[in-house]
């Protein structure tokens, strides 16, 4: 597909409303705050995106591709096995800075939870393409033989996840010195009760 | 202290206040909509709450009765030790329900997190205030000496809110029918690793 001057004006639009929709929820990215932020016209913008709920769509989208390029991707250059598991949780760890605003799936998933739609099956798709990820990568790590035979893939690959957002989700606001020794050490012991005695 | 027909009123609106709040986030709780929710006029909601952020103040405040009444008081009836542990945590899983859009901090952090001015300090502080009852309920579990004298009363403490915060977050999104039962397995792994063997 060839890149058209469209596209790459869509494309540096929505990466300000990533921005935007990080610091101010997915309900503080309007046309018009958004026009102000790229420096277009409403109208301008209205060719690109048709509603409102198309450009939550598409902000999550992008936020997806993005979690995908900085986390996704580079962990899974890790070994396969235990290595892997412990690069994804190390990544996402990290991507709490990536945005200005942090985590955007935590702020959308604050909006959106109770609000049924296009956008929030998005969302609801994103995560679970994330736990399925974790999962995965916890099957492997049983098969490479360095988690237990016996270990509970999914129940593993939950802990994991709760653990990983309640850490999104609390650090920003508490900024505890200790919070992410803390959030690693409790992460060292889940790896540790699915390890295979050696 | 006297309640006088003022108080009755700013009590019922600061209800509702919370309501909204916990549905549509601080920021969704204008004195325009508030108005229209309790019947009242613009003018004389101005008169109860002299500023946005004052009023974002009082539902946060409102916010943390409500949890100290709904979580905090009937679990410290649990006897002293693990089974206080346990109600703690029993009665935070159920809070989730008690407003109509689930858990009002979980909404607030993500809001607040990064504006930093009184509303945040207040916010923060009911977070400390949980993790701080926490810790307690943890030490008094060692002091009875159904928890190990070596357990990290801290790290515990942390794990267990991380935990919960995950939940509450993940769950009224993704209405995985399993997630409960997976969090409070994750709940009672925790509690066996801190146990005195018997």
């Amino acid at each position: 597909m060839r890149v058209t001057k469209g596209d790459d004006t869509k494309s540096s639009v929505l990466s300000a409303a990533l921005d935007l929709a990080s610091e101010e929820g997915l309900v503080g990215v309007t046309i018009g705050r958004l026009a102000d932020k790229v420096g277009m016209s409403k109208s301008g913008l209205f060719a690109h995106f048709a509603s409102k709920e198309k450009l939550q769509i598409d902000i999550l989208e992008e936020a997806k591709a993005r979690f995908v390029a900085h986390v996704v991707s580079p962990a899974l250059k890790a070994r396969r096995g235990e290595p892997r598991v412990i690069a994804l949780f190390d990544r996402w760890l990290a991507w709490k800075d990536v945005l200005p605003g942090g985590c955007v799936f935590a702020a959308a998933a604050v909006e959106l939870d109770d609000k049924p739609g296009p956008a929030r099956d998005v969302l609801v798709g994103t995560q679970k393409d994330w736990l399925e990820t974790l999962a995965t990568a916890i099957r492997i790590a049983v098969d490479e033989g360095h988690f237990r035979r016996d270990v509970d893939v999914e129940q593993l690959a939950h802990e994991i996840y709760l653990l990983g957002y309640g850490h999104l989700f609390t650090s920003r606001l508490l900024k505890n010195d200790k919070g992410e020794a803390r959030t690693r050490a409790a992460f060292a012991r889940i790896l540790a009760s699915a390890r295979r005695p050696s």
